[in-house]
Formats: structure tokens, C-alpha cells, sequence
């Protein structure tokens, strides 16, 4: 498996990228963990370096500063909802079907990654508000998901297409946004979003018809 | 003008009534530009009863708690957005004409509101975050001003009549939430927040079409 010139040094060039590649995922880890907890304003790199058991210094030398480390965390969070988004819309159901389980997984999975424990993460009300790179990144990913479901929808018949794309493309994610947005999210009980979730799928799909 | 027994106290008994809700009305003033200035949590009842003029025994004539004078201001404020929704929802324009109207008040009136001299009134944050009850109470007239257009929308042959119109006017106030929010308002340009007015307000008449 390892390389002669590997072989030549204590960290075998070859596995450096992989090694460190995991370390930057341990600190990431960390970081959820200790944000969760503690909070992020209560949170220090010197804090995440302990935990992980490496040097401040060396925390430096994947993360230019301790809102840089936050950012990799609301990142890697959001992340799972795009991959979730993005193999929804690449379903095989109807544009109709797949928008609506497009509203569905986004309450589901805010619920679920914002709240573990019930308690918000105090991380993605910094990263809203303050409109952190992964947030807007989250929110081209959503307008990217809800214009191919309605390109498809457009193509197949299923949509109407007098309206320009880009702005029922635009008024959908709007309408996405009670359910995506984690501080609407939390001022609202399950039963409550699942009722509005339902009315306003109703109501975006209503709009689309032909 | 004065009765009788009013001649015979210090503070006439028929203009006691009066006199006491202009000092009500008095702290509240005080206390929305105390919180504006210095912030909800920051400003002390013994403040307000500094700044009216009163010792904080009076004020507590008037309200049980800080709370209840936040509560008061909140009341006030909420309560010109919606004598203005009412106004429009009453008016003589077209049903959908009317709900145009009251999607651009809402963000018209909330930017206003909630943000003179730009900085968010962060007493809304802590009023919508804990749920206070005027802001329970503005939630239910935003659906009773949106269920009476739809209604006299459907009378008049505008609107679609299949959707039960209880999930119909539930669905629109959920899009209205982006513009109502201060939260949502504060996390956007005005350029933005129009851009985005325009769009929603067609998709929901679009959804209402017969």
C-alpha cells in the first residue's frame, strides 16, 4: 500500500492528505458538538483544539479563524439537506410529486438537524442572520432544485409556462422559506408546520396547473 | 364641564379617567423609545417611571410587569398594521387588486415599523420568539383579513371555490410570512424584499384562478 518515498518519512506522504483530511473532520465534529452544548460565542479554538488534543496552532492551520471553523459547521449541516434536495428533485415521480416532497423533506430535516435535542443550534441563527457564504450557498441550492423540478414539470406538460421561470422559481422558494429558516421554524409546533406545510404545497401546485 | 363631586377632589373623579390613560399612554411612549434606544432588556421599569416623571409604584398602577408594558408597545404597533390591512381588505378594488394591496402593506409597514432609523426594534424579535399574545393576536388578523377577501374573491366569481377555504387562507398567510417577520425583513434589501413581494403575490393569485 505505501509508497517507497512514504516509507522515507514518520507521515508517510501519501496518507498526509487523507491523516489531515481527518483531523480537519475530527475538529469539525468538535466544534458541532461543543457549539451545540455550549453554544458558539462560548465556544474558543482553544477549547476545539483540546477536545481534538492537538494545538491551537495546528486548529490554525486548517481554519483561518474561529467563525471559519462555524462555517464548515453550518456547511457540513446544510449539506446533508442539499444532497437530500438534490437527489429529490432527480427522482423518478412527477414534478408534482417530487415538489411536493421537496417541502416535506425541508421541514423534516430542519427539524431534525437545527433541533437535535429539541434546543436550536445557536450556530445557524448566527449564520442566518449575519448571512454567512453557506447560508446563501443553501439558498442557491434551493432555487437550483425548485427550477429543475419545474423545468421538468414545464417539459413534461404537468406546469403551466406563461410565467417567467425565474420568478415562480423565485415566489416557490418564498414560499419554502417558513420551512427553511430556522428561527420560523422554532416558533412553530410540529402539527403546526406539518399543516402548513401540507396548505402550502397545496397552494404552490395549485399555482403551477396549466 | 366638571361634575359636582369632580369639584370636590384633587383629581376630579370624570376626568380621572382620561388623565389616567394619558399617563398610559405617556409610559408606553417612553418605553417604545427607551427600547429602541437602549434595548428591551436593558431598560428598567424605574426608567420609564424616571422618564414619564412618576415613581415605579404608579407605573405599576397601569402594568403588572416590564412585560406588560413591552407587550403594551408591541399592541400599538402591530395594532396600525392592522387597522391599515383592515382598511384595505375593506376597500372597493378587485378581491385580488385587495390582496396585492395588503402583501405590499405588510412589507411596506413592517420595513417602517419595526426599523426606524434602520435598526431593528429588537423587542418584535423577543415578542415573536416568545410568542407574546398581540403578536398571537396579529397572526389571526392576518387571517381574518386574507379569509375575507378570498371570500368576497370567491362571492364574485375571481377566485377558485374547491379549496376548502380555511387551507386557502392559511396557505397565503404562510406566504405572507417572509414579508411579515421582522426577522425575515431584517435579513433583506428593500430591493430584495420587493423583488420578492411582486413574485409571491402573483403565485398566490395565480393559485387562486377559477
Amino acid at each position: 500500500m505505501s509508497t517507497a518515498s512514504a516509507t522515507e518519512r514518520p507521515i508517510p506522504a501519501g496518507q498526509r492528505g487523507p491523516a489531515e483530511h481527518e483531523r480537519r473532520d475530527q475538529i469539525i465534529q468538535a466544534a458541532d458538538e461543543h457549539f451545540r452544548r455550549y453554544g458558539y460565542n462560548k465556544t474558543s479554538v482553544a477549547d476545539l483544539a483540546k477536545a481534538v488534543g492537538v494545538s491551537s496552532a495546528y486548529v490554525y492551520r486548517f481554519f483561518d479563524s474561529k467563525q471559519a471553523i462555524g462555517e464548515a459547521v453550518v456547511a457540513r449541516t446544510l449539506g446533508r439537506i442539499q444532497s437530500a434536495l438534490r437527489e429529490t428533485a432527480a427522482g423518478p415521480q412527477s414534478a408534482a410529486q417530487r415538489l411536493r416532497l421537496i417541502f416535506k423533506l425541508m421541514t423534516e430535516q430542519g427539524l431534525e438537524l437545527f433541533f437535535r435535542e429539541r434546543k436550536l443550534h445557536d450556530i445557524c441563527v448566527i449564520a442566518t442572520s449575519e448571512r454567512w457564504s453557506p447560508v446563501m450557498a443553501h439558498i442557491a441550492v434551493m432555487l437550483e432544485v425548485v427550477t429543475k423540478v419545474l423545468t421538468d414539470g414545464r417539459a413534461s406538460g404537468e406546469f403551466e409556462r406563461k410565467t417567467p421561470l425565474d420568478e415562480a422559481s423565485l415566489a416557490i422558494c418564498e414560499a419554502l422559506m417558513p420551512f427553511a429558516h430556522p428561527i420560523l421554524l422554532q416558533q412553530r409546533t410540529r402539527a403546526e408546520l406539518e399543516l402548513s406545510t401540507a396548505a402550502v404545497t397545496n397552494l404552490v401546485l395549485r399555482s403551477l396547473s396549466p
